[in-house]
């Protein structure tokens, strides 16, 4: 459906901003058709008639959003990260937002669009976890001699696994131990 | 489309068959139209026809069939580990193997089928790394004190995530990070 009348047009406009301040304050479990019907000031209906599902919403949001999740890293890094991935994991945990990581994932092996919003996605992250490092490098946590993308890899990729493919919670416990085999408590050879 | 007539079904039944044998052998990676159209005597196109992307293909040949990972472990479990995981990553790193990997994640959210079969490929990965730690445990190698649902959530988790998410191949420095996560080299106190 191509809207064309400037009216509807605006108030497209208008959910989809309020989306996105929901997304950047709360985290994407904010992003709800209640919350954005409120803050946009349209009926909830109206936003049901844009995006039927919980997770078109979202996917239409987080396009070229930034992400509240490992934003400026305060030392130490260890409890730092934790925290981040404990919040991560929580939101991940619900079931739409869990839908729109795969929907995300499984678009983009068809959709190029959807393709491009997940390359920007694991760059960014990708980058956040390796400034994070460097800064715990900087201030002198015992950090593995491992790359950016192999970092995110290790502590992000259990959290994925975790709860869209296991469908479950992630304990505290898996949380450390992923974090271990990037932070280590004391310098170890590297070894098979 | 129901086939009845029984020739037709024969010859389903004969590519299913032909496709189990493939996956099993040799992994989803062996799964193609071709090999599955050779090892049934049927025509290329036959295959197609019933399953049209090599995804459907590996989704309907899946359905309980026993993947060829992490079977049989042998002491040191380390080394083993290390090398089913190296298996298994180049498979997902393969676009069609990642591809049905995402079927299934994805599926599972509306199909309550493919959530069933999701289910039973977890339960089945986290039962056979459960037993090779056990093996470990047994066999004197540092295994941290983890369940085995949690074990493979850390040792898997990075796989999926650098195969679908960033659409990358997995090196070994990942996997060996992974495995610290799991199997210590010294034994470590618990912390956050």
């Amino acid at each position: 459906m191509r809207q064309t009348d400037p009216r509807a047009e605006r108030s497209r406009h208008a959910m989809l901003w309020a989306a996105r301040e929901l997304l950047l304050r709360h985290g994407p479990a904010a992003v709800t058709h209640q919350r954005v019907a409120e803050q946009a000031g349209v009926g909830r209906a109206t936003v049901y008639r844009h995006w039927p599902r919980v997770e078109d919403l979202l996917l239409a949001t987080m396009s070229g959003s930034d992400l509240p999740y490992f934003r400026d890293p305060q030392p130490p890094i260890r409890p730092w990260l934790f925290g981040e991935l404990r919040r991560l994991a929580d939101e991940m945990a619900q079931p739409e937002v869990a839908a729109v990581t795969l929907t995300l994932m499984h678009g983009a092996l068809w959709d190029a669009d959807i393709a491009q919003q997940r390359d920007a996605s694991v760059a960014n992250i990708n980058e956040r976890i390796g400034a994070a490092l460097a800064l715990a490098r900087a201030s002198g946590e015992a950090v593995v001699a491992v790359n950016d993308a192999d970092a995110a890899t290790l502590l992000i990729g259990p959290l994925v696994y975790r709860t869209a493919m296991q469908a479950g919670t992630v304990p505290d416990e898996v949380i450390s131990r992923a974090l271990d085999s990037v932070l280590a408590d004391v310098p170890r050879a590297t070894t098979r």
